[in-house]
């Protein structure tokens, strides 16, 4: 994944434009990805597709020529959506268009104005103190004209049409891990995904901040509907412990599957929604109220390389991406593995030894194993799914899940079918919650890129 | 205020007599009181209005004439409601009507009798310590005959007929704290109150206590139906911090009120109703269960001053009035202002930096007002009125009333009607709910008196 | 109660055969007890009622005839249930069927094999470690053949149908804790509520653990509805603090009074249910899903003297015996006294002092007593029963069951009837709930044997 992130980086992203249509090319060698593009004036929701920006040059030049501040040192030089400009000034004039960040004076900060016409150059504060009193010449080469709006899709058929949501922004211009780090993590898991059978239907989004997810929320309002939980990923390769932010629920399923496995993989944070954040404030916002976390690793605006230049390759890690990715996928797991059973047998427990799944021989305490099977026996009476059940007993999902398969497979437990939305009469589902632990299926391959 | 209190501080007040309505009048300078009469013998639920009592002199003097308890040096020294007495008797016979604190020694109890015909003398018991062996005369000068119960009442309308109960009971005699201190502030909140646009009807009661707020329930049976919230305010003026006991219902809108505006304002307590205190007690009953909390600073029995004579001028401090005041004031603006809005714009967020709402350059963390935006928002889907977004997002309720008038200002966000009983057809109150921050208006005059 | 608890141990019981008779028949010179008899082959919903097991000699002899291993010295020698065995083996071949405790080499270990047909010895690891190599005779002379499962059942009729079930494990050969114990408390329990006026009609169960419970609750399935509330007992002799173990439902009544008592009564554990223990995990299966709990000091498996030869005569204590008793009889006498009441005077606060139960001195603090009659008026709307209000007012449930009759005495409160059940119209109950604390009446005897 760090391959990826490698290759990435020096692309030039924006909420619209030739960098973000390049992004998701390189992403779609690691697995497809529909690129799809909406009318610059379309109109969705309270908002408009804004025109499409490109930018081939900017810099800064003194009277001598020197040029104190190129585009093609770091892309996040030029405030992202400037209009085109090219102009003398004295520094005087010029400095009302320069951002820096006094307080950390030698990184460039990144800034944007996609909504208000503008133009202006981000530096270093050490930079920006060195610069010469007299004439300054500015060039920024860049068009801002009626375009399209972009975002990549990749949609992964399940056996049924629930859906399972991953957004990622896509947007960022050279900024690793807010978020690169996202869209590798989200690249791989769809790669790992479509080689493995699914229950539910995934549906990857590679879109613009905010706009993006409004685009395609008004795009999209019927099928909406489909989508029974989602994640946003974003700022998964630094070094910090996990961070989930709950959906604007509270305890949707996601939110469970989501602190159960943080819980069981070490030290994390768990945090209630707030409406500012990522995309998740638009899947949250009232009249969707869709159950759509955050997964991060340290969250935004909370590590000091944040929208800075400091976000970049080196701050990204690849043990952090690897972590990140197995535990969505695990958190993906019990998604496709949670259930509604029912004990077959609910009348004082079963004679579990002579069915081969106890110790004959009594006296001691039984071992997780056997405790989750007695666990699944008295409390699958159709009020407790298996995460309930899970942290009621305080064990692994993965043990209840193998000892309801358990259960299932000497005839003590049925399931509830829930879903109204089976895609074939085959029963490709009982196929796929077979007995064999489905761990080691949906073990994630060695990222390489 | 203090001045206030220290003009009635010397009268003997009592459950009835002359004394109560003499400082009724006295409150009256300050916002005019209507004094209410209800004739000894009315029964009220399981009461009898009790016989109206008053006292001109009281003392002890031993066989030389020695006056060494005299009720004109503090009214506490005679048992609150004591028949008339003139006779002699021995120490020892006389000692069976002594009440003193001997933990306490320098200080005056306070004692009533109020429905066991009875007498009896409240002393130190350094005095009682030094009184010689022999005989004494007793005297009480004080008449027990049919005759009425006086409250007063203060009744403010709003623009509709929903009522804020103000109660404090006004019984006790020379005691500052308890409650001479409550008196004081309710005066002054019914005059800033009377000054100013009112969405609620405010009625205030200076009653005796328990007995008060019996007669005044059972003879207004009916209008407890108007009370929406409701606060009894006693021992306001100690040096100890605020203390809110919550009503019976626990989560009424007056509790969530006023746990904010203690959380806000810095140290505090916020205690479970107990049947035991002031006339909450009758307020709550389980046939009312009105919502109706009680504000106090170090609540009654909590400070050794508690019903002795060190509850004097010197135990109140105007700082401490003044800061009751103000917050009392607080709480109301919540339950003024608290609002059942919804976002009219319920999908995903709305474009607020094309009104102006939001800053136009990204890439930095918004500040509160901006947060309180997304808040409202977000949670205006019908089950959160303001109280609740403000508890939600951690933020003051001024920053997210403030937000939610920004909103309502450019047509994003409806108010759902509520109330039932409009006094006028006239729309007073969507001018009372102008986007004029209201804070101003209630910020309490400087108390003079 | 450690009197009988001495004549019991050396009994070999199992759950079936002899032992558990003459056991039973020990008990009955406490408390009159029906011994029942289920023949073996019952179909008990999944299980079939066992073999019954005798036995009456068992050694392992080395070939100078040397006995290194001896029933009658420990019952705990056999593995419970063991097939009968005459013949000769090697060392190595013995081993095979030798069980030990390698971590605590001095204990014998206690294990069975009711459900494999099997065979082995239980030996300190000492011994094990001095067996010299060769040939050894091993015996076991005991029978499995058709035969009964005996339970053991004493009924003690209330003046209403609604039972409370105690039921007690009574198939531990030599454990003294486990479960002698619990069987002596059950019997001084009934003995004790045999000579009182009772309410709910008691139901002791003297069973085998597991098969027990399943065969009584398959044979008795209608009986099953009366149950309103239940207790397991078991290991209630140790000197650790007291334990509950929720029932499944976790806020039942039971589960209320017992840990009302046991946070009355000082240091003490209250556990969530778990499908693991004893017969509440049949009592709590989701078929089922009674209102049973479990008393416990320490639990099953905590101790290291759990299911080994140390579970002896000196390790269960006489003061530990009869403190679990008086608690056990207190956890009942909140389900015997636990009322729904509802205040007849429910506007304001009815006038206390002129029905004498309210001191007529005003001025300070009403003491327990007076304030558990405030609660009891505050919170007797028909929501509260008498130990919810005990609970929110953090009072002693005798207190308020004392205030609750005070007040029902003066006409202040009346009973909301609840029951379905009345066995007579003849209204014993009232005489029950008389205003005399029955207190002393259940306080247990001195417990002789």
């Amino acid at each position: 994944m760090h391959a990826l992130i490698t290759d990435l980086f020096p692309i030039c992203r924006s909420i619209t434009g030739d960098g973000f249509r390049a992004s998701l090319r390189r992403l779609s060698e690691v697995v497809p990805i529909t690129l799809n593009e909406v009318p610059t004036g379309t109109q969705v929701f309270d908002w408009t597709v804004p025109k499409e920006w490109n930018i081939r040059d900017a810099w800064i030049a003194d009277a001598d020529g020197r040029r104190w501040v190129d585009f093609h040192d770091s892309n996040l030089h030029v405030v992202n959506y400037s209009i085109p400009v090219r102009t003398r000034m004295s520094l005087a004039d010029l400095k009302g268009h320069l951002h820096t960040l006094p307080g950390q004076p030698d990184l460039i900060p990144y800034r944007t104005s996609y909504y208000a016409e503008d133009w202006g150059f981000c530096l270093s504060q050490r930079t920006l103190d060195q610069l010469p009193d007299g004439e300054y010449e500015v060039c920024i080469d860049s068009t801002l004209v009626p375009g399209h709006l972009t975002y990549g899709e990749c949609l992964l058929p399940g056996s049924v049409a629930d859906e399972i949501l991953i957004s990622v922004h896509s947007c960022h211009p050279s900024l690793a891990n807010d978020n690169l780090s996202g869209m590798a993590v989200a690249a791989f898991l769809a790669r790992h995904l479509s080689d493995h059978p699914r229950r539910h239907t995934f549906r990857f989004l590679f879109i613009p901040g905010t706009i993006g997810s409004i685009t395609w929320l008004a795009l999209h309002e019927a099928e909406t509907r489909k989508i029974r939980h989602g994640l946003v990923l974003s700022c998964l390769g630094d070094p910090g412990p996990l961070t989930y932010k709950r959906s604007r629920r509270g305890t949707a399923a996601i939110d469970r599957a989501a602190t159960h496995v943080l819980k069981e993989q070490g030290a994390h944070a768990i945090r209630d929604f707030v409406p500012y954040g990522y995309d998740e404030r638009q899947y949250c916002s009232p009249g969707f109220d869709l159950p759509v976390g955050c997964l991060m690793r340290t969250p935004n605006g909370e590590f000091p390389e944040y929208h800075t230049s400091a976000d970049n390759l080196d701050f990204v890690r690849s043990e952090s991406l690897e972590h990140s990715l197995r535990q969505t996928l695990a958190i993906i797991e019990i998604l496709e593995y949670d259930e509604l059973y029912v004990n077959l047998n609910p009348k004082c427990e079963p004679q579990l030894g002579r069915r081969g799944l106890y110790d004959s021989k009594g006296g001691t305490a039984p071992p997780d194993f056997q405790m989750a099977m007695l666990w699944v026996l008295n409390l699958s009476d159709g009020h407790h799914r298996l995460i309930d059940i899970a942290e009621r007993a305080a064990l692994p999902f993965v043990t209840v899940r193998d000892a309801a398969q358990a259960l299932r497979d000497v005839g003590l437990l049925g399931v509830v079918e829930e879903s109204k939305t089976e895609r074939s009469a085959v029963p490709v589902r009982s196929q796929f919650t077979r007995s064999v632990p489905p761990s080691p299926a949906l073990k994630p391959s060695r990222a390489t890129s």
